[in-house]
């Protein structure tokens, strides 16, 4: 009984002393790379109705959310996806506003994946959505702060793959495939399974053109070269629109100068529906899943009665930590303390000590000391409790010791 | 349809811009505090196994709790309280620490009150347990944090209101008032519903020097004089170890210099059935809800197979935030921020000036500008938007304007 009751629910964990001051510093560091992009703090209730993250939205599937009702027996759900959130929020206080807006969030997200995936269920994620901007500047500006943000909690190796919806769209119209089949293929993609993919396209008689795309799928992820192989191949009006728009981009980002972490993907598929341009995901070594993601929605607000193109980004704060770790990159976590022990007639001295370190901008903890314990045993806990200084204070004395 | 779309559930809100930065300012500071004592960060699921916070363990009323079930059919709560969520994580943890740990934490509960009370039923708490120290240091160590906390967000007219439960307890065991008369006299109490109080003792043949304390309670709160006035009155074992508690800690708290925020309420009635000593709440003017709360809870973890005495508070932010406006004291919100708008054959410069006034601390906003609209539309959205400088990059020149 009281061995279970310790527990948390699956896929759910604490995190705390080191890799908890770690994670508030990483969050802190790229809430301040946010704002000095001039975006301004939203904060969204953690869960909302229901209808907001439906399927008509394109978020996550029904049966992957957390849902429960309130006294009126409407279904709220957690939030597994904060972007449907801040469209409505901005929609209503927003509604008449013609020019951009920009915001930035910080919280948790919740998704009931199906069991053994091993994939935390509820993550922090903090991003920024640019909403009511159309322009290829506005998606420069959002992908040079996804790589300027993790830039500065320290990591280097990495690289941002974009993707566009419509050269898949774009190839979709003029595959002859119907809905069926192209949900088939989607989710053969979605897993890498290039095998599957030329087996599904060569049995559907789809046109030489696009099948030879989708033989070289693997071909066409890479540097800028990618949007030439690409207009060698195949194209329609969708897909020319969608490579010269990929190829703008890459033009501004060369502006910020982070054209170097910058990667293609043509074979990408978009992991929300409500996605209608470009699409990115921030990859590093020491685990398979994105660090970040994000993407342009130009019609997900006009669900909410706002006409406002939009395009935003989050990053999954734990994969971002579990990376940094996993390559060794130094994070500020907690800073070493002082322990203060002191003898009960020196209470007010222990209390003026403790205010002395603190305005030193050393954190202190001030603790009587036990007549049952040896000045070993408090050496011992503070080695234990990462206290870097010892400080007794007995008698008119006051002794200190370091680490 | 769309009108309904637009709707956050029931007791729960957005906030953002000033209001949202203003929270996350004084979120900032208090944490700061907090580790300026020497605690360490720690954050738990924002659900939990419903037993954690079951009837037994002494927080909030199941039906005001927000349940749901996972894939396995057990019962989820959002957490109502953080306390019991971090005593869990300690007894796991520190299952064999004999000495104390300390842990600060920021994150939102949910109570899911009766409608139409207005109350929110998601606020953002933060707050700190020191848990395995069951000396009165331990309580001074956390009223002074509670008060050194309101301090630094720039509160200055409050009051912590403290009371111990053994003096009511004290008062029962001499009462001869059965369990079900003695949770209507709580009821009274809570609503400070002094008539009722009345009313109830005399009906129920109460011994003549409990009855004259109740008839006397409104006396029994303000300044240590109260604790003189108590001894003068009815007392046993019980209610003379709590007064001698609460002079003991007040005393402590003299050393802190933070005795003139102190007043004593005997008559204050824990609010969580894990309360086992000291207890406290902060009020100001603008509010009618205590800012801040806590309390000592010597047998909370034993439920959790740890055996610990312990003491932690909460702040309410979003109180904290209302009552800061009202009382018009300053709190830090978002800093102003510079517009750089260009003409597009100017995208490359309009970076480098962006860069630029985001490496001297000041946020900018870069924007391709619009040949639909003048100077003076783009100075209405400045002004609108929070920006207090307006920066034209076009041909060779900058032109700068500022408000």
């Amino acid at each position: 009984m009281k061995k279970k009751l310790l527990h948390t629910p699956e896929g759910v964990r604490d995190i705390y002393n080191e890799e908890c001051a770690k994670k508030l510093h990483l969050q802190q560091t790229i809430h301040d790379t946010l704002k000095s992009y001039g975006y301004e703090d939203i904060q969204t209730p953690t869960f909302e109705f229901f209808d907001i993250f439906s399927k008509e939205h394109g978020s996550v599937a029904s049966n992957n959310m957390y849902k429960f009702f309130d006294r009126e027996g409407y279904t709220l759900v957690l939030r597994p996806d904060m972007t449907p959130a801040i469209a409505r929020a901005v929609s209503k206080y927003y509604m008449d506003e013609d020019m951009p807006v920009r915001f930035c969030y910080m919280g948790e997200t919740f998704v009931n994946h199906a069991e053994h995936q091993g994939k935390l269920k509820e993550i922090t994620q903090i991003g920024a959505e640019l909403v009511g901007d159309n322009k290829s500047d506005a998606d420069a500006e959002i992908l040079a702060m996804t790589i300027d943000s993790v830039l500065k909690c320290g990591l280097e190796d990495f690289r941002l793959d974009i993707g566009h919806v419509d050269y898949f769209h774009g190839l979709m119209e003029a595959s002859g495939l119907n809905d069926e089949q192209i949900e088939e293929l989607m989710q053969l993609l979605e897993n890498k399974n290039f095998f599957g993919v030329e087996e599904l396209i060569t049995s559907c008689n789809v046109p030489e053109g696009v099948k030879e795309i989708f033989t070289k799928l693997p071909e066409l992820s890479g540097s800028i070269e990618v949007i030439t192989k690409a207009r060698g191949l195949f194209t329609n009006e969708k897909i020319n629109n969608a490579l010269d728009r990929l190829e703008k981009v890459y033009k501004i980002l060369e502006y910020y100068g982070f054209e170097k972490y910058v990667s293609f993907d043509l074979g990408t598929i978009a992991n929300f529906d409500y996605y209608t341009g470009i699409i990115f995901k921030v990859y590093t070594y020491g685990t398979g899943n994105p660090i970040a993601r994000g993407g342009r929605y130009d019609n997900l607000l006009r669900q909410f009665g706002k006409d406002a193109a939009s395009i935003g980004f989050a990053i999954d704060l734990d994969q971002l930590l579990i990376v940094l770790s996993r390559q060794k990159i130094d994070v500020k976590g907690s800073t070493a303390k002082t322990l203060i022990i002191y003898d009960v007639d020196q209470t007010a001295e222990a209390v003026k000590q403790s205010f002395i370190s603190r305005d030193h901008g050393i954190p202190a903890v001030t603790m009587r000391k036990s007549s049952r314990m040896d000045m070993d045993a408090y050496v011992d806990y503070c080695k234990k409790l990462n206290f870097d200084t010892l400080v007794y204070i007995t008698g008119g004395d006051i002794i200190r010791k370091e680490f």
